[in-house]
């Protein structure tokens, strides 16, 4: 783009009057006729038999249309993963899991008939934390985990059944990345810092709840489902995977997202869908917040353990971690990524990253934006500020010596293509907060880096002109982060129209070309080149009937406001609209303005970050406050530098949350706080001004050069606050969420250790 | 198509299922949450002054929310047409115009407040019939017929200043179509008949009355109308016209369609939007049998003379027509139809055909099957019967010797193309029910022709394959009369796949790829050709697909059953669902499985038809009873024959029903008999089986030579049965619907003539 007209503008979203006005359309406010509301009923332990469950007392309740259990709804599969499950049968495997659903004419009275559901359980030994899981004394699934291939494997014998034959443990994976021979490097580097760092478990809190509704199709085994989701088509699929349907009969529409950060990927769609197949009637669930944090998937505790070694140059010449993932009742593959991240932001040719997934009586984990990176990212920026220390040398001098570039491994061998975290780390030298600091006591800076590789998927679109000149754009997509505004620029500034005449349609999965999740920050890089495409087509077929209209060569047709004309002549001219009509009518002509895009990128586009975080510690109490905040991205290209700048503050607003307010606290392996009261979360009033600074290093498959956005901005804000509190007053936290108790325990610990 | 897998094959609707299990989605079924109900108060007298509305103790009423007038909706515009009417203002001009609206929490309580709403009417003269129409006495529009272009014109003056000049009269229209010197060829003809036929007003008699719910959208001004309706194109534009919004805001969601057979294009939908913008609420309005017959928009009554001459060799020679139409308080242009087909079923240098459209203070009349064939045929096939006689000649050689071929003129002086009207005949020859007839007294056989020249428009269509091997179809068509079944089988013939893995989906405005309302027998032949277009692409991509990934060569793949594989080579051989999950998921590959088509005919495909009516007339009674039927039609191609037989066989019932039953009567102005106690309509028992004969003469623009089909089945029925009248029992009925009464009438004064 050399210059151009609406992209790389600011711009508002394109929901943002809908949203205010309190008219988007969310899964919670559909009503549908004859619908039932549900309730579920979720288990109070994280590991118990269900003896019996005593449904007359609430059948017997006002408007109570039928209470629900496993023997009901589950068809005697077997759950292998969260969105699969429905109802608990013989047994409860963590706290929060529903046992029963009650469906009743109104939501009040299927809540009301919820607390009349009295389950008999017998309590079972759990594994509670991961100590316990590591002791392997009590097992979570004493039979073998559940996989996607179990009753294949046991089917078809062979690998599967020797698998099988392995002794049952909590530890569901043990893998090693590995590179070079660290202990070697690490024996004979100038310096080593070692330390393990916890992260508590994190709950993406989107203020929206989990909100399906499930209505059954025209068809026998038909249904559709409206629901809150990132992803329409993994929804579809994981319906119909869980209850045995033909994907092709799952239809589902979309709704507004009100927040998902990973985790609406349709946790609760089966469990609604089944019952409304059940009762072939239309069921609604909307979950409270209390149910939403006990049922749902957080992101899971971490113990990693970092070990690295420097020359007395300041070249990084080892790394050792050692990550130890808090999974819940299922598996889930955080390993990769975080090897992928924690072992290839610093070049560095000896590194092993270790990893063990663990198996507990928790809520399964899930995704978290960025997915294990703020866990990762703290325990790897937080020794390398402890390194910088240890070698006498500025924090990020000590970076920019060692960060990585085009063609240096990351964590799992590959190279890295062009990216731009050198640029970020130039723009942080300059930074004000980097330039100030150090001159008020108790107060500090703390500097972090972070990244994601970033996803891509083949996407396609559609782009057609209306008669009254509206440009429609149909796409797969949903629309979370504003992804949907930067289309729109797109599908304007090839067609020279007005933005507010381009209309973009959220499609089914029974009409809408096919994309991704809205989620891995993938959708703005992947879905770009498909509305580019049917936008470029729709063009041509413009000036093809311009040209014709007015016998005219093609080549002297311009398109611009929403017409087209003849260069040179000015009373020629044509709205595209009219145009669109032309085509509607003409026969024999070219038929009606419509194209449809497709677009697969080559690769991907990974997005870097340098973030700064600015505190002051009260040295008496241990309270940290934020005074100031700098997120730095390489964005390649800032399609719409407003909703970017969006996206940056807003995921170190999270980044900041993990640092210093958030984590999941268990009592007796029960969360014990479920809701807003009680686990701590920032509000507006406790996020300082936080500035956005735009890099764009343009990558080379990216559209107009643009990179991911989405992901980078919530991984280094928690490390950044940690490494400010060190600057601060010097003490080293190795604990989230960093409460005041937590650093005034350390700053007691190292006055007695002065004493 | 030389072999086929699937076209040309009888298989059932793709929809039956779902209708037998009331499952099928009308509009009348939609609840939407907050949704209020609505109840037209109509007006009792043709023509009176609205002098006041009491809506006091229909507000007192329980749960009535609002009672809605002209004051309220109309907005100050002039409605030219029944779509664009909303309410009443100071006048209202024909029985039936909805006068207010009262909305409430239900249905029932709507309708016990519309029940008190009291209006004060002063009767005014009124234009009741044709007669006084014709006087213009009294005068329905004063000051001149609203038009669309009224408000524009006062702004422009010149031409429309002229036309505004003229004086006011209830002749909206008077044209005359002639070629050569008709009056001449008629005074030198050797044998002319003449006749007066007069044709009752009848109703479209749908299953399902118009049904609409208007849902306030998410930005001002949007709004969403879920509605029964043939087009939703059509009622986007209409509504948006009517109520002055931007088409673009006007989201039309076609709901399924319990019979449209021309009258489903957006009557109530500007009344009910309008009152849900208002409202800002939803609001659904199903009208009551009773209301939709006296608010709607039936067919015509018509009054035609036809002077017809031939010479002795039995060579049509001179052809002279006078047709009065009577269209109500709108416009409606019936008359290029009437006098192309009329004018252009014989081969006849000497033709005038005059028309003359009515204005009277009635329901606006409108669309109907073939609007104006029926009608205009029974005129012009008794004629022809009667030239028969008098030449003594055999009515199907008299046909034979006149009917018009490929190059013959059009009753408006184009040429038609090739056309089957001969090979029609022909099988009349051969047919039992023609072999069989004169053989039993009091029992007759009639003939009539009939056709229609067809309408086409470009379209577009979108298709894709999914993970799972569905075929999918996005369109903007509306399925009536199982317009889509046929669109599957293409789809499911280009591609390789069983039909019953095609889904295809009826899009709303905003997303599905256009395509013209679902009438003028139009949507196969003009989306044929789009979606033909979109599976070819889409097939082109398997076969790229699967050639990529087999490492073969394109030209050896073949696509079957679902499955692509390498010819000769049985292990090669994939899902064409794996395939698109290739698609979905290859960085730099093709991208998904999606392709759009689109299609614009150069040319119609006119359908023609022959039809057999076996009637009993019981000479004490004038009873007829129908005995045997045969409809004969060329479709050029049939799809698929079993819904090709439906659309023939029912389209002839209605035929019949003009011609026995069907006739709305009218009562100082009013509709006497608004529902279906009174107004006589035939049932499955009154209906002979109708042999419906296939003929294949295929044309040369429609796809794979499929010609249209829905409109010619309506047009010859009534002719027939007066024909078969004629032939069993030797008297001429003139006057539709041909009633016992009449018959006997005709019996007895010939009867007494004789005397």
């Amino acid at each position: 783009m050399t210059t151009t007209t609406y992209l790389g503008k600011r711009r508002k979203i394109i929901d943002g009057l809908e949203k205010v006005r309190g008219r988007a359309r969310y899964a919670g406010d559909l009503t549908l006729a004859a619908m039932l509301h549900a309730r579920p009923v979720l288990s109070p332990y994280p590991h118990a038999r269900v003896r019996g469950i005593d449904t007359a007392a609430a059948l017997a309740a006002p408007g109570v249309v039928a209470v629900l259990t496993g023997a009901d709804l589950n068809g005697g599969r077997v759950a292998y993963s969260r969105p699969n499950m429905i109802l608990a049968g013989e047994e409860v495997v963590f706290a929060g899991q529903p046992v029963a659903l009650v469906l009743a004419e109104t939501d009040a009275q299927a809540t009301d008939g919820a607390a009349l559901v009295e389950i008999d359980y017998e309590e079972l030994p759990a594994v509670e934390d991961a100590g316990q899981a590591l002791a392997d004394e009590v097992l979570v699934w004493p039979g073998g985990v559940p996989k996607a291939e179990t009753s294949l494997a046991s089917l078809h014998g062979g690998e599967a059944g020797a698998e099988a034959a392995h002794t049952p443990t909590n530890i569901d994976e043990a893998r090693t990345f590995e590179r070079g021979d660290v202990d070697a490097a690490l024996r004979s580097a100038h310096a080593v810092v070692e330390g393990t760092y916890v992260n508590a478990p994190v709950h993406q809190s989107y203020l929206e709840p989990h909100a399906v509704v499930a209505e059954p199709g025209r068809r026998p085994g038909q249904v559709t489902v409206y629901t809150s989701t990132q992803g329409q088509y993994t929804v579809r699929n994981e319906v119909a995977g869980a209850l045995g349907l033909r994907e092709g009969d799952v239809r589902v529409e979309p709704m507004t997202v009100g927040g998902g950060f990973g985790a609406k990927y349709g946790i609760t769609d089966a469990l609604v869908t089944a019952a409304a197949l059940h009762m072939d009637r239309p069921v609604r669930m909307v979950l409270t917040r209390t149910e939403d944090m006990l049922t749902t998937m957080p992101a899971p505790g971490t113990r990693i353990t970092v070990k690295l070694g420097a020359d007395a140059d300041g070249t990084i010449v080892g790394l050792d971690v050692h990550a130890v993932i808090e999974n819940g009742v299922f598996r889930f593959g955080h390993a990769g990524i975080i090897a992928t991240i924690i072992g290839g932001m610093y070049r560095c040719k000896d590194v092993r990253v270790r990893t063990q997934e663990l198996l507990l009586n928790r809520a399964a984990s899930g995704a978290y934006r960025a997915p294990g990176m703020p866990q990762a990212l703290f325990a790897l920026e937080s020794a390398v500020d402890d390194l910088a220390q240890a070698l006498g040398t500025d924090p990020l001098t000590l970076r920019v010596k060692n960060a990585v570039q085009a063609g240096d491994a990351t964590g799992t061998g590959r190279p890295w293509p062009d990216i731009g975290l050198h640029a970020c780390l130039e723009r942080v030298r300059e930074h004000p907060l980097w330039q100030e600091r150090g001159r008020v006591p108790n107060e500090g800076v703390g500097l972090a880096i972070g990244g994601w590789p970033g996803a891509f998927s083949p996407t396609g679109a559609v782009c057609r002109v209306d008669t009254d000149g509206t440009v429609r754009l149909h796409v797969g997509s949903v629309d979370i982060s504003g992804v949907h505004s930067s289309m729109v620029l797109i599908a304007a500034e090839t067609l020279g129209v007005d933005p507010d005449t381009v209309e973009i349609v959220q499609g089914s999965t029974d009409s809408g070309p096919y994309a991704p999740g809205s989620g891995g920050s993938q959708i703005t890089i992947s879905l770009s080149g498909a509305v580019l495409d049917a936008s470029t087509q729709v063009r041509e077929q413009l000036i093809d009937l311009a040209a014709r209209h007015f016998e005219a060569h093609r080549d002297d047709i311009e398109l611009e406001g929403g017409s087209a004309r003849v260069a040179g002549v000015p009373d020629k001219t044509i709205t595209i609209g009219k145009l669109a009509a032309l085509g509607q009518r003409t026969a024999g002509g070219p038929g009606p303005v419509v194209a449809e895009g497709r677009a697969a990128l080559k690769a991907g586009a990974p997005g870097f970050t340098a973030q700064l975080v600015h505190v002051r510690v009260d040295p008496d109490t241990g309270h940290v406050a934020l005074l100031g905040a700098a997120t730095i991205q390489d964005v390649g290209y800032a399609l719409n530098p407003m909703l970017v700048e969006g996206q940056m503050q807003g995921g170190m607003a999270q980044g900041l949350g993990i640092g210093l307010y958030e984590g999941q606290r268990f009592e007796h392996g029960a969360l014990g706080n479920p809701n807003f009261m009680e686990y701590a979360f920032p509000t507006a009033t406790d996020i300082p001004p936080i500035d956005a600074v735009i890099v764009e290093q343009p990558s080379e498959h990216g559209p107009f050069g643009a990179r991911i956005v989405g992901e980078p901005p919530i991984t280094a804000g928690a490390a950044a606050v940690a490494n400010a509190i060190r600057d601060a007053v010097g003490v080293r936290v190795t604990e989230l969420p960093v409460t005041a108790e937590r650093v005034w325990t350390l700053l007691r610990d190292r006055a007695t250790a002065a004493d």
